[in-house]
């Protein structure tokens, strides 16, 4: 996770650091008025990059704005790419991050592929956790609570030319958020959608880019407008399924056979390796093979990353053999389903009682048990002491 | 073109400009040593707008930084959409732009697609030359040059959450620019490229968006390191050819039957609508229905929007009917091209003696002339009296 584009140039930092406190810090809202992504923390980071210099000296500072050139290439074409990961409090007052490595992981490969510079993952966690220490009192106390945390990695050559740049700026800024179903789980119903793609072969689908999102919102408002919460994303002559919204997607069919089928798609260039995609297989795999149990969870259960098309999922609907199918992302953990609209009919997904699935329940326990630390596990990453 | 989005709330309205003066003007740089994108005049252009309020004042004031939330959309999301044209300065001094209004209406279609706020394009045309009228100074006086003109809509809400703007910015730059051929055409090489797409069906290939440039960085450098200038984006397991790196494409035959045919792919969604390609298939239709014969191109010409696989290419190469290939675009007008690497060989084209070939040069002269005025036309547009 070095600086692979510059090699002779400095990486990130972490002993640069130089820290200015906000001298007017503001007070945290009421939790229950949080609304996702609106809300900033005291201060944020940033460290900024040139082709000469390398990486430069990172700065926590009071949270506002940046002096942005209008000639700078984020603006113009698009040269950007971020992470969503969260912050945990525990009951004690212990904050963890949850796997930061793998979005550094992802944070450099789509770095790679937009042309951006790549960095010390292990120097920006460390960075990060000082920016989450000084700014821990911001992460809300309530079950389900956490910090949003989104680093981003934006192209700032003064020059509009189509180019990689020569100037570059990574941040970091904090939000406070609620759980994203405040009040128990509400499946959601899915447009089926064969007018947009939101990836493609040879594309951009399987990297954190923004240019993967603001193509998204016209096809979520015509959805809305049907009637529909998201868009389920289908690829090709076949309708294959690829995500829903701005998650991955997992569908649990009855097997002929009669077990249990765990399904979400291959990691075939169009999907966006998720975070909490990973973790719900790691955990459905340690289940089937034996080595971590999962409580509630019973019958053999087979975990596939496997292509689905709608005439499968119809098949499946049809002979009583769809179990339920859910989002999958760090904002929502779990968001079940309960309808895909399709070719003008709706194909309706059994839920649980509390909007959750046999499948679903057990590894959402398991999962967000592991997040708040209520579980422990080395995915839980110390912030604080 | 009025402001469909938001019908109830104000357009851009040129009577309320607001001009304030750079009293530190720069002076403008010898044009020799102008590089394209990256010297800016003394003022730009900038009109907010929001939900509520709709567009707001137009401000003409001096070049400088934008003050940007950290939070602003467009730095995480890619919303933002741009157009490139050319302001002229004939040798009485007058300036022209050429075809405005085409510039407007994609860049409404841009903004429609990335659900940012459309507005009058004739409003802002009124604004564009008002800004010009005040840094005209700025075009250089040599033949060939010419004033870049790039108006940008970004998202700039303060929230991380994905979905419409309630917050934009229209804002438009100037760069004074030289020739893109500052010593004569010189053909480039292009590398048939299959491991990366510019664009998909369902996708924004049809836009001119940010979202469409930054993912071509990558690609264009790994030709660069096998040695060709720029990619040819084919598409499909048939090997279509679409684009030209930024600019559209064309390519001349000759027909079994001894006509000459120049071809461009149809605007089928993967095409972006280019007013060079619109202005280059205009003149050909006119020179072949004898509506208006260009000068030095003798025959048939037949005129064609049709899709062209890298079969059909390699085959009329091998049988000697590939008379010129060119790209298309704003920034270089036409851009020969001399070979093309497919599949581990290269293709070679023909071209003329100036690098231009038997078709193309006909048009690029007509064309130019009609840019720079030379030749009278209503596609050139008075910017001064």
């Amino acid at each position: 996770m070095t600086g692979e584009l510059m090699p002779a140039t400095p990486d990130i930092q972490p002993s640069r650091l130089q820290i200015t406190r906000n001298t007017n810090p503001a007070t945290p809202p009421p939790s229950n008025e949080l609304v996702f992504g609106r809300t900033f923390t005291d201060h944020m980071l940033t460290i900024p990059w040139d082709a000469v210099s390398g990486w430069g000296t990172p700065e926590i500072k009071p949270y506002g704005p940046f002096q942005m050139e209008p000639s700078a290439t984020v603006l113009h074409y698009a040269q950007t790419l971020f992470e969503g990961m969260k912050a945990y409090r525990d009951e004690e007052g212990k904050v963890t991050l949850f796997r930061p490595d793998m979005n550094m992981k992802r944070m450099n490969n789509s770095a790679r592929r937009i042309a951006l510079p790549t960095f010390d993952g292990n120097a920006l966690i460390e960075l990060i956790k000082r920016l989450i220490r000084i700014d821990k009192h911001w992460i809300p106390k309530e079950p389900g609570h956490s910090l949003y945390v989104r680093p981003t990695l934006i192209g700032t050559q003064k020059a509009i030319g189509v180019g990689p740049p020569n100037e570059a700026l990574l941040f970091v800024i904090l939000s406070p958020v609620g759980p994203y179903y405040a009040s128990g789980f509400k499946p959601v119903a899915l447009y089926g959608t064969t007018e947009f793609v939101r990836a493609a072969p040879g594309g951009t689908g399987a990297y954190k880019l923004g240019v993967n999102y603001a193509p998204g919102v016209l096809p979520q408002k015509s959805a809305a407008a049907l009637g529909y919460a998201q868009n389920l994303w289908l690829h090709g002559e076949e309708h294959y399924l690829t995500e829903v919204g701005t998650m991955n997607m997992f569908i649990v069919f009855t097997t002929e056979d009669g077990s249990t089928e765990l399904v979400t798609p291959p990691l075939d260039g169009m999907i966006l390796p998720g975070v909490t995609r990973d973790s719900v297989l790691t955990l459905a795999r340690e289940h089937a093979s034996g080595k971590n149990k999962l409580a509630n969870l019973s019958g053999q259960l087979i975990v596939s990353e496997r292509s689905v098309t709608m005439k499968e999922v119809k098949t499946a609907a049809a002979a009583g053999r769809l179990v339920e199918m859910f989002g999958a992302g760090t904002a929502a953990v779990i968001s079940p389903v309960d309808r895909i609209g399709y070719m003008g009919e709706d194909i309706h997904i059994p839920t649980g009682e509390d909007g959750m699935g046999p499948v679903s329940r057990p590894i959402w326990t398991e999962l967000v048990g592991r997040q708040w630390g209520t579980i422990p596990s080395e995915w839980s990453v110390p912030v604080t002491e």
